[in-house]
């Protein structure tokens, strides 16, 4: 049996990975297409982070890096709530993590400019991009998280017989909400990408966090019980 | 034995997927490659849509969520005829469902247009990307099918010893599709993703479906044909 | 066993495939990055192709698509120089149809202008491109087109146990391959790509398909030289 | 047992193609995202170079093509020191034939002009890309070759029963570490591929070869305790 102390390990530079490379993408790198890795850098940056891990550590925990998959295991009924409050600390000391390093890697460089909603905080509203509102953000944020849930859901059902293919599907999978979403807010999906940019960024990207706390977790539970319920429930036709 | 249900439900989802996806990389994030995603993020959009919902509702439904494939599975003697009614239903409202959610979260920010074509709709002639006629479209659209048909005949194949891959084959070759054909139609080669954004785009959208339902139809039938009679035939050499 | 026939008649409509998608990338969306699908969008569209021809048809032919690939595999003792012709002119007759489908669509639309070099023909020198001389032009098919070999003949391999990949790998390296070339010569690395469109377009195209012939099928049967007798031999060590 | 001789010949091919293809991918097709393949396009050459070898001779030789990745396997007990001497003697001879093919031929085209940091460089400072000082430098490559390994370490683990993902994951996950990391250092994580083209470029790029020597070694060590000595060590939990 793979111990706790390994799990929260893998948990943390699992998520420190994720918020590290795709927040680095959009500060260091650049949503210019042009001059920059473009949006679609950016969200391959992310989705790949998960693919990475995914094969890196999903043999040890999982790989969840993301409390919204972890509650929505717990709603599945396939985690159990004690393990699930381990993993979500090690998720958020994770992106607390990755988002130092990233603020110490890009202020280390001449016209380093942190601005509201540094280190790619995710937002919404007057002056976040495409400028959507806090309903269009709930909105994304909820139906995204219910997507990436029921991918995650499916994929790494015991019935499915290609589990070895989770892990890719996964991430391509956010990769493509990325690819929807990024002009929206940016994307979160996963609370503790969210909270770990915020808590150096403060400001908005700090006050907005409830929305990226809320609709994630709920877009995740919702996708549990679909799931169960409607979609792999098995009746003899 | 799946339920009737399960499949029912997973088609639909999945379908909504592809279209709140496919058709919201065009909307939101844009076709232009330096401030948007580009032509080529649409592609990956479209395309990791299928991945996505393959490994995620494959072992469910089979995952066609498009008429045209659920059809030629009818003509290549893989599916009944009625599952295939129940199927095209399904994916028809998730389509609807699917174009719906993108129309609330897209309107919901300043500037939000719609224009002729709105939604992502598929489209051809005067006004209409490079304006290709006709004549062009239905080519391109027929042999497009055909050629995505072929890769999910060949891929899904009971003599394929890689079936593990099809989803990923299968979702690649809707990005390659998207690659090449973006410009001429917008690509459908699914009559649900383009019946979707046509329901609320109205206009040139709605009068031009016939040829999203006809040339896909027709060219995933004649891969059908041409796979079952001259590629997967087997006689002693 | 499989059919000839089935064989010839995959390898026809995969190289078909191959030409019309990867040439029609270029020819229909556009090698400008901010407009079109870009110069890695193109990249995509020649690899994916491969990828997803891979898992339609490697199950009956192998899908070789490319005579450079069938004469390296009788060079390295995998295949029978009588079953190689036999490829190579399917091989031929497919990509002429893909290059005649290509020239239909896209003649029919306002402003085509097929020009020199037209419908996605290979080329080097003046007016090509980077203007790369014959001596870099050659250099660059050899050495791609040894690399190509070295993924196919390593992947495909018996001795390695994750054969399932071998599509995905190889199509992958052509995109690498493109990614890394198309400046230079439009990257062949494959004969039959190259006649296609010369067909079509005449002139130095055709002119200068000597080099897309010498310089793949050389590359080619020197990676199997170099497979078999320094990679893959086995010795006590 | 596969011969030395072979794995030599594997290994320096491997580093040969990852050298020639990565850095020529930003020399021949440039890092511009509209009229080049941009730093995305970039990224991928690296990270696909990488997923084409790891098919191509990994049944081989392993696939390491990076001396930080053979001493790495020494500090994590799976490599004999010797082994890695003589890998890391053919990974450096390959770097330097990778890019000196490079050389060739990009300087047979007209307007080829080599400057500072010359064929694809790494580097630092003032002049070279978004100028990060030699504290960012080489936080970034220590930080980088970490998750690198972690990857390697933790796909190619015998406990992790989808090894045949392995190459994929690690490719993919040089792709992400490109995309982030191309504006500070131009992305090494791989000793070898920092000395090849400093070999022909002189000047800054061999004056600051030290520290993607230093870094990606230091990194890649790190990353084998920690996964060791805090990941895939078990206990009863």
């Amino acid at each position: 049996m793979v111990s706790t102390t390994s799990k929260f390990v893998a948990e943390m530079i699992g998520t420190m990975v994720l918020v590290l490379m795709g927040c680095g993408s959009a500060v260091i790198a650049g949503a210019d297409g042009t001059t920059g890795v473009g949006l679609l850098g950016i969200s391959f940056a992310f989705g790949l982070s998960v693919v990475a891990m995914a094969y890196a550590i999903g043999h040890i925990s999982g790989c969840h890096i993301n409390p919204a998959i972890s509650i929505a295991m717990v709603a599945a009924g396939r985690m159990k709530i004690g393990e699930a409050v381990y993993y979500i600390v090690a998720q958020i000391i994770g992106a607390i993590v990755g988002a130092g390093i990233l603020y110490v890697i890009f202020t280390n460089h001449p016209g380093a400019e942190l601005g509201p909603w540094a280190l790619g905080s995710n937002g919404w509203g007057t002056g976040y991009l495409d400028q959507y509102n806090t309903y269009a953000a709930f909105v994304a944020e909820f139906v995204f998280t219910f997507i990436f849930l029921l991918v995650i859901l499916g994929s790494t059902s015991t019935k499915n017989i290609h589990g070895g293919f989770a892990g890719l599907a996964i991430g391509l999978s956010l990769i493509l909400i990325h690819i929807v979403g990024i002009k929206i807010t940016g994307v979160s999906v996963n609370p503790a990408r969210s909270i770990g940019p915020a808590i150096f960024a403060g400001g908005a990207a700090l006050s907005q966090i409830w929305l990226f706390i809320a609709a994630p977790v709920l877009g995740g539970v919702f996708a549990a019980f679909v799931y169960n319920l409607l979609i792999e429930k098995k009746e003899i036709a």
